[in-house]
């Protein structure tokens, strides 16, 4: 049986053991965008709180021809899903893999949405010597022995990122030896020009890649679950199609991927936000001694401790601060931490609490 | 490969193609409470929209322990899913069954939730000269070469009830046979002294019944998704936690289960609505010659035309009225149809629309 995943920091569980409200913990251990949804959507819902008396159309038509448009591409290579999460689970179980291969560290639910599929999952653990990057070792994992690999990019927690020229590389070499590739695009909007790394425009020549995106962290509605795949493979996505439980998503969270693609004003200021404080909370972590921080791409910040030592998410705990551990990620250990980026007011509070933890003690 | 499911008379697909608004199309074919989302409801949505930029509670505590106390059972034997659908699905995987049996005709969904988890499905063709009630016939397959029964209570789309005595004997003929039982009582709310006749009530003695409840319908919020099952059997539900993909059910959704059912003016208004309506319509509907109306216990009714004609339906979307002709049910024909019992002044407009096109053609 597979273990129960374990995600973030859990604020809820945190909450309630320090016997706090949520509001009174600032929350580092979930990478959401801190400018909050965008008012264009809390508009739209309270304007439109009725559609939720009808059942959300089984084909979500309104919202696929929004993303497609988005992308340029054809509705047909659009699937819809309940956050990047139920697409994940929809692919594993369609894709139908034997061997499957895997990155260690990254995101947990790859591993359960193969396991789950009766997949046997092999696993490429990144060199902490080589600052966790994708390397030539990884290269000769690529061979017919493995039919299915998926990467995170950027990935989930190092944040290290594969420009498109790289996996253009990986793709084609997945091609030579039959291995289909999915790609989970969920973070990359936060990279400085992410649009241009993405490999949704490769899609059209390549019919086992598949690319995976959330609309989550980027327009902070990690509770409304929107979530979507671009393939060109129709069959495939037909088998998704087939498969699915009808009306997974919600009538706001469709309604939502209809009204925030097109809001410019609100993707601008966002990019606007990370590029400065991504670059400000990177220098002023790196001030820190103590703690090698990685070189963030995304908006949240990869550091390992230089104590083997879980007291310092417990003792940020104590100043009510939540940082993410990240030892239960397969091939690390508990002096890894993650951050997320935040408002600037709520980074500084940060530096100045680790400081204070690390100095201290 | 399934099928993939149709439901209802899907009023987007159906606007379309008349090329109309949503709204100018009175909607028969989805059986939702006419009284709209609670106030209550409305309120906490608006007031409370800031949730959304929080991920899920993974345990979905506060909706949980709603759940146990409306109905005064351990939090323990709560799994809350994406409407009902969900739970059908996680319990079709977790329960492993080799030969299912379900009812013809049924909700769709049980047929695709099992064939998705490799069970062999059996079918009981309910007899019409029965007037598709269970009966002794059915009571013969409960034997040891079944190992699962899924009945929906009451039935959709027959809307025949049984009631908890009747319920009782079969749960007591599963436990010889080492059969599991799946009640799905997402319509059981409407059903008059429901409360009464649920089995939720048996669970603490029986360890291989689980009920699925949805509460879709009853507050009509089918576009927000919220069910959820209630059993006693401690490994089945850590199965069925373990496997589920994470925060499937939005925060909305979960928030709106810990209002509404604490509204209990809008439950006590809705059984009054309910009660009232249900008989006007039958008997307005049973003065209509050409057409025989099987009593109706919920908030829909079935009938058959004496005709064998698909007429009906196209010529009541010609007086922009949609019903659900029930000819994609397994052991049913283009003779049957659904229709929902919606408001008063709705109701006697499909009333005077089906006595024209019947006596009119």
């Amino acid at each position: 049986m597979m273990k129960v995943a374990k995600h973030g920091g859990n604020i809820y569980e945190v909450a309630s053991a320090l016997g706090l409200a949520m509001e009174e913990i600032l929350d580092f251990s979930a990478n959401i965008n801190p400018l909050g949804i965008p008012e264009s959507l809390k508009a739209a819902i309270v304007d439109n709180i009725h559609i939720i008396e009808r059942y959300p159309d089984p084909e979500y038509g309104g919202l696929v021809k929004a993303i497609a448009d988005y992308h340029g591409v054809d509705q047909q290579w659009i699937a819809v899903g309940n956050g990047a999460t139920e697409l994940i689970f929809a692919l594993a179980a369609s894709l139908n893999s034997k061997n499957s291969l895997i990155l260690a560290p990254t995101f947990s639910e790859y591993e359960r949405a193969l396991l789950k599929a009766k997949s046997e999952v092999h696993y490429y653990y990144l060199k902490e010597e080589n600052d966790f990057q994708v390397d030539e070792g990884f290269k000769k994992m690529l061979n017919s022995e493995i039919d299915l690999l998926i990467l995170c990019n950027p990935n989930n927690p190092t944040g290290q990122f594969l420009k498109r020229q790289q996996m253009m590389e990986i793709l084609r070499q997945c091609r030579e030896h039959g291995i289909r590739l999915v790609v989970d695009e969920a973070f990359i909007d936060f990279v400085a020009g992410g649009e241009m790394e993405t490999m949704i425009t490769a899609m059209h020549e390549y019919k086992h890649l598949y690319v995976v995106r959330a609309l989550t962290k980027f327009f902070a509605i990690p509770g409304l679950r929107l979530g979507y795949a671009v393939a060109s493979n129709e069959n495939i996505l037909r088998r998704m199609h087939d498969n699915r439980e009808p009306w997974t998503i919600n009538s706001l969270a469709a309604l939502a991927g209809e009204i925030i693609l097109k809001d410019e004003d609100y993707i601008q200021a966002t990019k606007n936000w990370i590029e400065q404080e991504r670059n400000n909370l990177f220098k002023a972590l790196n001030d820190i001694e103590g703690i090698k921080v990685y070189k963030p791409e995304a908006n949240y910040i990869f550091f390992s401790s230089s104590k083997n030592d879980r007291c310092l998410k417990e003792a940020l705990l104590e100043k009510k601060i939540l940082i993410r551990s990240c030892s239960n990620y397969k091939n690390l250990t508990d002096r890894f931490y993650r951050v997320a980026i935040k408002d600037s007011a709520s980074n500084e509070k940060l530096v100045q609490a680790l400081k204070e933890v690390i100095y201290e003690s």
